[in-house]
């Protein structure tokens, strides 16, 4: 990915914070905490792999599809990536 | 949408085949049938509307992003509506 | 399902809505409204499938799982169920 | 939660596949890898936490809502952390 260093260590914390939302799992699942606890962490958990998901749409979308430096094989390959992502993500 | 005839009755029959099941949901909860049968038809709409939503962004990729014919302006407001439409459904 | 009146009205009207919004969706596709628009009505519609999907399951918990007057039977049959759901949906 | 030992062991042994993938991740990133491949490993990650969820949701089902010991306190707390998740992976 081409991202300025900015948009790299943003994402870069992000994965951080999901790692450290992980290993809080483990540690509640090891030490038996209740299941109410661990449902409601995974659920935030979700929601910060979308978070983190649609951060890295975004920036494809921005670098590899509209900006205007592209060719137009460069944009057809971003398309074709993006399009499986997507049909990925919502089959 | 700029589509094709062909794309746009394929979409216009996946709405048709949604409402269909939507109808069958409520006539279900009218004729109180049991609750699984509910359950599984409602994931199953879960499902297409998740199809749908792909095949109209994929769509909107092809024609309003990598199409080569667009202008800088026209990629810029295709890539916005497409970043907006990325964040409100994975948040 | 065994709901009381109040409540099979309450997902019936919601039905309803998503039925009125999957017409919508029908004849933006017909008229050929923007993708934009087409896709923010998607994304609410995905949400309110979630949220009458959340609905009739918080029904089944509560009248078919932790009800006082049910049978182990009936639970059994009403967890199996559930999990069958909470499959699908989460697959 | 209230597991036997092979079921938390279960459960562990998948979070610790979803800290390896959430650190290739960040690997990736570090070393400026494509766009594309980022993307399929965030979708890959995503359908794991949705399996861990259902795992957990299913333990929780059997263990704390049906199974036959439970007292009629015990499932109704069970039942009320149970709809609490599904409101808020279903939000």
């Amino acid at each position: 990915m081409t991202h300025t260093i900015r948009e790299k260590q943003k994402l870069i914390n992000r994965v951080r914070r999901l790692r450290g939302q992980m290993e809080a799992v483990e540690r509640m699942l090891e030490e038996e905490k209740g299941c109410a606890e661990v449902m409601q962490l995974i659920a935030g958990i979700r929601g910060a792999v979308n978070g983190l998901m649609a951060e890295v749409i975004e920036d494809h979308i921005h670098h590899h599809l509209a900006a205007p430096e592209l060719t137009q094989a460069d944009r057809n390959e971003a398309a074709g990536e993006l399009v499986d992502v997507v049909r990925a993500y919502l089959k």
